[in-house]
């Protein structure tokens, strides 16, 4: 609490305590750094907030989110249509897009199957998915989901739905993660790389 | 860099990355966790930034900020104007009035001093708290400086000029954390709560 600045300071608080990796103590120090720097730094982020209440869209293509719509990335004639990359969550496709991993198109789930979180298929972008797999430009389908149960849970029912599409259905590769040392590497992903292995 | 979603969401996130306690990757986050919760968070939030761009003032008394000026406490007749507690910053004040440490008032230095950081006496408000002390009312100047380098630096500092002020200056005592346990704390904390142990 910082009760005796005010109601509203305390309101500002209690809101960046609700972003994530911010905590009650945190969300103070953020709400003082933010008083203190209020031109350079208050200032612009209320304005850019503000922007993006305005502005960004979930993308009726891919549920990517962008400020037009269908997004950057559907309407980008230079990516491959025949590909599609299948990840949860827009996080996921930042983090591709990072490492130029794809020329393809995205499709965004929103999240992965979670019996126990209560999250079923209907919460997930998968009929669209289904839909745009039958489309003929389309060949293949990239499932680029996390290496968890949820993920493969979910990996494996948009596989099964994809059946009747004409389309080849692929997964990313397990192994060694570049820089990573074998040491430290659970038993699951040495045996994978194993497995997986490729010629030199 | 999520530069696929255009530059307003790019720059969203670099200033978030510029909150103390988010960096880069929990700027993503934290900004996908905003877009996605836009009525419930994002909208609410850009509001309590704007609230406080436009109320918040630094007291011209103690250099607490708020949204009245002076600020709540120094117009509170219920707080003893006989004691100021010194704090550096009002990170600190929120801290002691959270534990109700004091029914004194208070003085904000703004920093400590930090010779190495180039931190002098004219960047602190000591001018301001010389001032106070000689007011006939003030009669205990309360030190509550972190016990560092810097903060004990700084409370040697005020007590020096605090001379000719017909105040007593006093600082927090040292001691065993409530809770703590001996094993842990250093030697130095050790000796210190052994010399000034009270009576049981």
């Amino acid at each position: 609490m910082a009760g005796t600045a005010g109601p509203e300071i305390e309101r500002l608080i209690q809101l960046l305590a609700r972003l994530p990796g911010l905590g009650p103590r945190s969300a103070r120090r953020a709400a003082l750094h933010l008083i203190k720097k209020r031109e350079a730094l208050m200032t612009p982020l209320a304005g850019a907030l503000q922007v993006a209440i305005d502005r960004i869209q979930v993308c009726k293509v891919c549920s990517n989110i962008d400020t037009q719509n269908p997004c950057t990335i559907c309407t980008d004639r230079r990516r491959d249509p025949s590909t599609i990359v299948v990840v949860a969550d827009v996080a996921d496709l930042w983090a591709l897009e990072r490492a130029h991993a794809t020329t393809g198109k995205y499709h965004v789930l929103g999240a992965t199957l979670s019996p126990l979180d209560g999250v079923g298929p209907q919460d997930l972008t998968i009929d669209a998915l289904v839909s745009r797999a039958h489309d003929s430009e389309v060949s293949e389908i990239i499932l680029a989901l996390n290496a968890t149960v949820d993920g493969q849970t979910t990996a494996h029912y948009i596989t099964d739905l994809l059946q009747e599409a004409n389309v080849k259905v692929t997964r990313l590769a397990h192994g060694v993660p570049v820089g990573g040392e074998l040491d430290y590497l659970d038993e699951g992903t040495l045996s994978a790389a194993m497995r997986q292995r490729t010629l030199f």
